[in-house]
């Protein structure tokens, strides 16, 4: 059978799909620590080894990796994640293992091109994808083209200053979108609330997480409700600033803080709606949840390997 | 001959120029006001008649306008400095007119096409064209493509938040990069400074130019000095922010403010690289000037007849 062979590598986790030509359900997977015995690379192939059946042609093997990826030379330039990586030509180590194509992208931009490909945005030709967990990340596909700019780096979608002077973000700079709207974002707003004596529901210890914060908020907690208030008050400032530079016709929101419930989605549209130059840019304009979950990364990278070979 | 007659449509001059097959200089060219006896569009059409000359075959008209623009259906959504121009279906006026191919994008994304084609941006795949006057405008080329987006709204430049709860911008909102870097941003700067009875060597009466706190800047007026500063600290930020978006290898600034002076650029430059991510996004980046100057418009229109025909 001809296969393609799709990698979502993470910080904690290796997760390996086998596919066929067409279609979307794996006919193999597994998932593995991203830490243990041997280095992450070796895991890596040591996992494509183990999935990879004898009597399969593998067209391509297609990964997706946190960080700074240039496509064009197959080099994790950074991931922050994954120790030693810096500068690894990972696409080569894995062409001179396996002898079949490689491609490589970042796993944000992967997340949007599955979620394009196979997912919310199938049909549309201006898409926004942006996923709100931890982190801010996201990918931009116009007019039928996933934006990559000249080595890969563009569209990082949470790292753009949105309030000069504002809070410090997991890159050192601050008032960055991440440093305002993300998971990370909300617990820390509580986490100062609380230590500057809030009285809420949520107990300061051990440390709450943006999941009980929204179950707080939910329930009508006063500070959660404002924690999440403030940081879809910033999301939808984020939301209509990308609008004014991209003019999508839909914006897809996954990750997991984007399920923390109606109301958060809510306030993201009405500030959103606020802060936009004119209503064209909403008019048609759909704002929808991420269909693929935590597939999304490994459809990306069969995507990606679809549309090369 | 076969040529092409390129229009560059502003809220005060029009101006037409016309062009043979190959070359940047025009064989002809006119300018006059927007406003005075008939219509804008009338005037438009009569001065194109006047410079088609009767032995020629034009292959193309191309025209540019400022404003809301979708090229798709050759329609002005909202030119707001020219009265009556909403959902103006100007492409097909003019076809049905000149019988001739009719090419429409916004002023800003054809100055960006021009500088890419024509001027400082040549032989470059990823390129940021931004124009800093009374406004800030610009387009955005990646990966050799114009970007548009759905309606031809994308790349609003000047129209994004960068300090929520900033001075008001011309269209309605606040902390657009518009209000905090423009021309008219640093006037306002400085006129509230003097309304406080700020002490400068700048006359609050009659009310003063950017051009006029620039040289007063050059000749080191503290106050001058300061609201160059501010406008370029923000402006940097900005830049970093589109950086992160776009990942170009270029960014080229034109529009009068822009040729302030090096102070101007040193600080722009300090500012963005102080706000940038990882310096792999300005390591190889060029930041220049713009080289086409006010034939920009023009040009534009002109690469654009020509990339269609």
């Amino acid at each position: 059978m001809d296969t393609y062979i799709a990698a979502d590598i993470g910080g904690t986790h290796l997760r390996v799909a086998v596919y066929l030509e067409t279609g979307i359900e794996p006919i193999k997977q597994k998932r593995i620590a991203t830490l243990g015995k041997g280095s992450p690379v070796e895991r890596l192939i040591g996992l494509i080894h183990e999935l990879w059946q004898a009597d399969d042609k593998v067209l391509a093997i297609s990964a997706g990796a946190p960080g700074q990826i240039d496509p064009t030379a197959g080099l994790v330039i950074s991931a922050p994640n994954i120790k030693g990586w810096h500068n690894l030509p990972l696409r080569d180590e894995l062409v001179s293992c396996f002898k079949v194509p490689v491609f490589l992208n970042n796993d944000a931009n992967l997340a949007a091109l599955g979620e394009w490909k196979y997912g919310a945005a199938l049909g549309h030709h201006n898409v926004i994808y942006i996923t709100i967990s931890t982190g801010i990340g996201g990918g931009v596909i116009m007019d039928d083209q996933l934006l990559l700019g000249q080595r890969g780096l563009a569209t990082e979608i949470g790292h753009v200053v949105i309030l000069p002077d504002g809070p410090m973000c997991g890159c050192g700079h601050r008032g960055h979108l991440e440093a305002l709207a993300s998971g990370t974002a909300i617990a820390n707003f509580v986490n100062e609330q609380l230590a500057c004596g809030r009285v809420s529901s949520i107990p300061a210890d051990p440390r709450p997480t943006s999941r009980e914060i929204s179950q707080a908020a939910a329930l009508g907690d006063p500070l959660a409700v404002e924690a999440f208030k403030r940081a879809a008050y910033y999301m939808g400032i984020g939301l209509s600033n990308y609008l004014h530079l991209f003019n999508p016709s839909i914006v897809v929101i996954g990750g997991g803080v984007s399920r923390s419930g109606e109301f958060f989605w809510n306030d993201i549209r009405a500030s959103m709606e606020a802060h936009v130059l004119f209503s064209e840019y909403t008019r048609d304009l759909a704002l929808v949840p991420a269909a693929l979950g935590d597939d999304c990364g490994l459809l990306g990278a069969l995507a990606l390997a679809r549309s090369k070979i």
